[in-house]
């Protein structure tokens, strides 16, 4: 762990060390980049900046830096017992960001994106959350600044997953089951079918349908894919990059589970900097589940952010915004398309993707508590699915890695996934070629 | 936080230091001190060592540092929101060890008594659990050393609480819910009940018989009460001294909420030593629920330490071993009596005890996630509701004071008792002195 005073003091802003710029956000009307003004009625001026800017380095607001000292530094562990159980060469190393109050990284992110509407006058966010864990993190980081939080959430989970709304309920937030009847986006649906269970595409067009309307006083919030939220969760590399100094090791391989990028950015883009910067050569491997293959079977392409159409264009690895990923246990990795930074990195070749299906994952989460004794989240899993995949590759090929990791959340509060496992109720759930060309067939209209 | 080089490498053991040494646990049979072959059938040698030592500092094995390090240091937080909140000249810290792998201290102990265990070649280990906190913590621990486990549930919570049954099949423990048939203790019960829900001293006396029947491979470890159990907690302590040492400030209170005193001891005794060896004049002050009020309204008396009178007599402010108390949230703290070193330092006035009542406690624990934002356990909300209380008599005197209080555990995996709470249905359960006499009562005649 790190003192105190050798926390990262900055966040690091990969756009100003790529060789090639990720392309803008384009306005789905004119076809024109996206202009401030008009993100300014759906973000605090702030985080459009960060989200435009080129600079290298951005400073971490001392409020914020004081709010991640709660639980910052997060451990970096070298995982003796798991290199043990695999009998391998390899060193393998996690950073354990589920020691946060939220019980994930995610509020690398919320504390700083709270900060800045709170510094602008905000007094209302509004934000929509799927399984829960961005939810809860807005949730907690909106009462420390004194904002009043609406969460819409999607209604299968406000249903399934009552812990997590009681979470967002003890940090004060107001939890709505999406859709609702306080926006239009809502009625509209409820209309057509009273007993439509919601999906995160809908979830966010009610919030920010709320938000645009109250433009004095509310704003919306994202929990993933945006350059300013990656840039947040580089505090992790930060650190993590002082820790493994610490041990006289550098990792040759670095592996983030990928749902939007934001843990992925938050692990990889500090070393990615050694690789542009210093002429190191570490693979960075992007996790996301076989049933939502964007990275490793979607197409680069301009699409959506939501299912309803409502954000800017973004240029990403699309499964396309119609693609309806399975139900599995990963929530957070559910996503049609990653960020406009991740995506352009991956069409350079610099970073690396693979995908993992439910079974392995959930064996690989099994496996790691038994040895290493902490439960991950059933997306944290991905990442040591990989782990394992990699030190197993190095058994065999006997040579010595150093492979480190980022464990983006504990499990406890998603133990149903396990039960399931245990119980054999889980299965892998395929996609088929048909099925991804179809959606991403539609999106040749779109630009 | 501390860097790993700076964490604590002995445990502090505060019989050597203490005016009164404690009373010896007597065999019920012979009313003598009991032996260590008496105990060696039923706890590894090197603990029943410990149990009985009087050396001042004991060595933290390699192999026991080494896995604390996967979570250690835990951090310790200035509560600059919560002082906000309570406009209060007080500066309150709080130690965070929720951010274990299981969410609360209790692996601490579990970790070397698992050690210890294997190092003596013991391949089984049983033991008992109320809410789960302590089951998860062992069953972490035995995952470890690979030793098998057998957890013996009282059924009310195998039925009630899910997820801690998961926590504990995810680490590999064998959870079985007591009564059982596994047994003669629960098979008698059944027999006349089958429809018991248990109870703890059922459990505990299922989980002994159990280890017992097999003297060369098995033992018994038990979470709480016992002088090694608190022993092994003072890791806290240790590092919340060199943690203060660096704010610059030094605590004039310290609290810990109380159940059988691990957690108590675990923040408290190292500050105490402070008191016996240089003159410091910290209160420290231990809080039990006010349905369950051994500290404040029990006698000093040898009780047993189980409900079967099963275990040897200890010397204990008890409300005597019958005593059946409220069904609260604060499961950890529902038990009748306290162990013999947290019975000698009350007796002597060394240290303080208050009682909150439940509703007092939630509230306190719901103002702590709105401002500091982690949500604690039921049992951790009363130390945050006497730091409350502290600093609001800080406030009403203008006297600015230091207090630093343990937050023993997460309460992510209680949230039904937040639920509770908001809906209103949760009560006070007062007890009555009628009650306690006649608990107390049946005493008098065990010596």
């Amino acid at each position: 762990m790190l003192a105190d005073t050798e926390l990262p003091t900055r966040w690091y802003n990969i756009v100003a060390d790529m060789p090639t710029r990720p392309l803008p956000p384009l306005d789905p009307a004119t076809k024109k980049p996206v202009t401030k003004e008009k993100m300014s009625a759906i973000f605090a001026e702030e985080l459009i900046d960060q989200e435009m800017s080129t600079e290298r380095w951005i400073e971490i607001p001392d409020q914020v830096q004081d709010l991640y000292k709660i639980w910052r530094s997060t451990p970096l562990v070298r995982a003796y017992n798991l290199e043990k159980a695999l009998d391998t060469p390899a060193k393998i190393y996690f950073k354990n960001e589920g020691v946060s109050p939220a019980g994930s990284h995610k509020p690398n992110t919320a504390i700083p994106q709270a900060y800045y509407n709170y510094k602008q006058g905000i007094k209302h966010l509004t934000t929509e959350t799927g399984a829960g864990q961005w939810g809860s993190a807005i949730a907690l980081a909106s009462q420390y600044f004194g904002l009043d939080l609406k969460v819409f959430m999607v209604k299968v989970s406000y249903n399934q997953k009552p812990y997590r709304k009681l979470m967002m309920n003890a940090w004060g937030a107001d939890v709505i089951a999406s859709p609702s009847t306080l926006t239009e986006a809502g009625r509209n649906v409820l209309a057509r079918d009273p007993e439509c269970s919601g999906s995160l595409g809908l979830a966010i067009s009610e919030a920010v349908e709320m938000a645009i309307k109250d433009p004095e006083h509310t704003r919306y919030c994202l929990g993933s894919v945006l350059n300013h939220v990656l840039l947040h969760q580089t505090v992790i590399g930060e650190e993590a990059l002082r820790q493994m100094e610490m041990t006289g090791d550098y990792p040759d391989i670095v592996i983030g589970c990928f749902g939007g990028g934001s843990n992925f950015a938050g692990i990889g883009f500090s070393f990615l900097r050694g690789n542009f910067t210093e002429g190191r050569k570490t693979r960075v491997v992007a996790v996301e589940p076989q049933s939502c293959p964007k990275l490793t079977r979607g197409e680069f392409q301009y699409d959506f952010g939501d299912v309803a159409g409502f954000t800017p264009l973004i240029p990403m690895y699309t499964l396309g915004h119609n693609f309806q990923p399975a139900d599995i246990h990963a929530g957070g990795l559910r996503y049609h398309g990653a960020g406009s930074i991740v995506s352009q990195l991956l069409k350079d070749k610099l970073i690396e993707a693979q995908s993992v299906p439910q079974l392995e994952t959930m064996a690989a989460g099994v496996l790691f508590s038994k040895t290493e004794g902490i439960i991950p989240a059933p997306e944290s899993t991905h990442a040591v699915a990989v782990a394992i995949r990699e030190a197993l590759k190095a058994k065999e090929e006997g040579t010595p890695k150093t492979i480190l990791f980022n464990l983006s959340g504990h499990g406890l509060v998603d133990l149903y996934a396990y039960e399931q496992y245990f119980a054999g109720k889980l299965n892998n759930y395929e996609v088929t070629d048909e099925e991804i060309r179809r959606t991403v067939a539609q999106l040749e209209k779109l630009i």
